[in-house]
């Protein structure tokens, strides 16, 4: 079974999933910059999740890259993750809309820390359909990024009930660093086709 | 005819539709845990509806793989499939929203009974395409499973008036015997290019 | 320059303008069938409209299968008729919510008619790029159904002041007519294959 | 890596935006052409909305046509560009709830310039990959539009707080220069064919 299909689902659930997070800022009844200013940390919520549904649709782009056959346990495990990122848009707006609050922050880490985990299944999935030679298990290497992500997502959840701040500040510093993009994936496959 | 644009335009209709479903969840007013208290069954009822969607997803895409060429006939049953699955949000919601009450638990199983009718007819269809050789005629077999679905949705309509619970129990049923894939068309498929 | 984006980027658009019409199915107050009853007009409106993004897929999907390659003023004259189209939620909203009035069934018609001019301006522009042997030029013939229906629109306009259940009527019959795919494309592009 | 999945994101983000606009077109209360009027300045910022994220359609698929290798900035770039077009929803009907007050009409040129940065941005990472001999850098030429507009724009920002409807007609004024569909890139491909 090709893998064209299990793309075009992925991005067009990712793709509806960024732009009705959108739907979320309300238009403002004022013509003022004081009416703007309720929708500023609805914005910054949106901004965040952007990023993160960027860096998912990103990896998943190059993960899916270096997977050959679409089993049906890479099927579920792909509609799997794309359930905790279904979240993402309700817990974006809770949380924006009431200015980045305890419980609302730690709900945005849980989901965080589920689609990080599912995401780690999937890829365990199509390494397994892989057999021993795996392409993927070469190119995740030690795959620091994707073990690391979802303890500091972990910790970030109690974190949020003492500050707030310093659990946006983690979501964000996680971030930053997937923004860099999976290059073990395209050097693997570089040499792979070399 | 191809059947490309046949699968790109269900996989859109299908994406959007699990995704609509988030806009469903509504943000609470406020940030403790009991604010999330009545999200709580709209979540349960989106959980149930997500694997229902998959699951149509999942077997659409098997049963196209099987598929040769798109007739018009084809194409309007699949519309007429696509028109069932529509209206999962609408009773998703209401069923959530109304906590599992009796008349929308049993509109809930009504249209889960239609689409499973209209996914049968377009089975049909395809089969007839096919002639007397059809690939999927033998891929699918006896078809128990596509046969006893609707008999059990068929069942759950009353039940729902007498015991919703017991309803939901059965629409859950059915999910699970779904979640496993549909190895007979990968089968027949595979013994068919061997 | 290829078609594929082209007819990628429309069937998007009209999977997205189908599934969106289900949005406005608002989810009624209570349980009973009662509250169920100001749905019902919205969800007539809605088959409605839902049969006639679905012919329009249907015949958009023929007629793109009948051109080769796709120019500027195609672009745009595509982008037009999906303009059309895009206002269909909004009219189909409108009509149901109101029971059917006279001028939502006036406006109804209007953009049931602007979209019929804009799918015949699309064919044109596909017609002339084509040159003197236009393949789709034999293949819609005299383009009866296409010349008719904006005529019948144009007189349900003002008849829907007069009876609207009549520009209902109306409008239901043309998408009768239009039911039947359009064989004489397949056909004569079977024969040009032969 | 392929720009396929690139550019069906892309269409898929562009597709869905275009039409959640249609959402911002409130269902009027009564049946009345009197009840349809607070309709109307949204419908007109919607047309122009419209026809700007066709424009960007437009000129990205020429773009992405005269794109060979897809490299991580690309990707980045390219979310970065769908980023700005996914306010344009937000600003569309602020400003069209709002009759083209001033604040609002400066928000929407804002929102267009950094659009026209970023694709400008994405212009260049691509002409950056494709080294000195780039396709691309040929295909733009002198790039006046590309450069003109965002001076036209960071003009209309000021400008709103004077006179809005000067604003509005400098928006209208970019659409239609570019209307014309980027010939340049098809005139340097044909040639590079040739």
């Amino acid at each position: 079974m090709g893998k064209n299909r299990l793309e075009a689902f992925s991005d067009g659930v990712i793709a509806i999933l960024i732009t009705i997070m959108v739907l979320e800022l309300k238009v403002p009844q004022g013509v003022t910059l004081a009416s703007l200013a309720p929708v500023l940390p609805v914005f910054l919520s949106y901004v965040l999740s952007f990023v993160y549904l960027g860096i998912y649709w990103n990896n998943h782009h190059h993960m899916l890259h270096a997977c050959g056959r679409v089993t049906g346990s890479i099927l579920w495990a792909n509609l799997h993750l794309l359930f905790w990122l279904s979240l993402i848009p309700f817990t974006t707006a809770w949380m924006g809309e009431n200015h980045f609050a305890a419980l609302p922050s730690a709900l945005y880490g849980a989901v965080l820390l589920m689609a990080g985990i599912a995401y780690y299944l999937l890829q365990q999935q199509i390494i397994a359909s892989q057999g021993t030679d795996s392409l993927l298990r070469r190119a995740v290497g030690t795959d620091w990024k994707g073990k690391s992500s979802p303890i500091v997502y972990l910790a970030a959840i109690p974190i949020a009930f003492v500050s707030p701040a310093l659990a946006q500040a983690l979501y964000v510093a996680v971030a930053l660093v997937w923004l860099v993009p999976d290059r073990r994936i395209e050097r693997v496959l570089g040499s792979g086709e070399a």
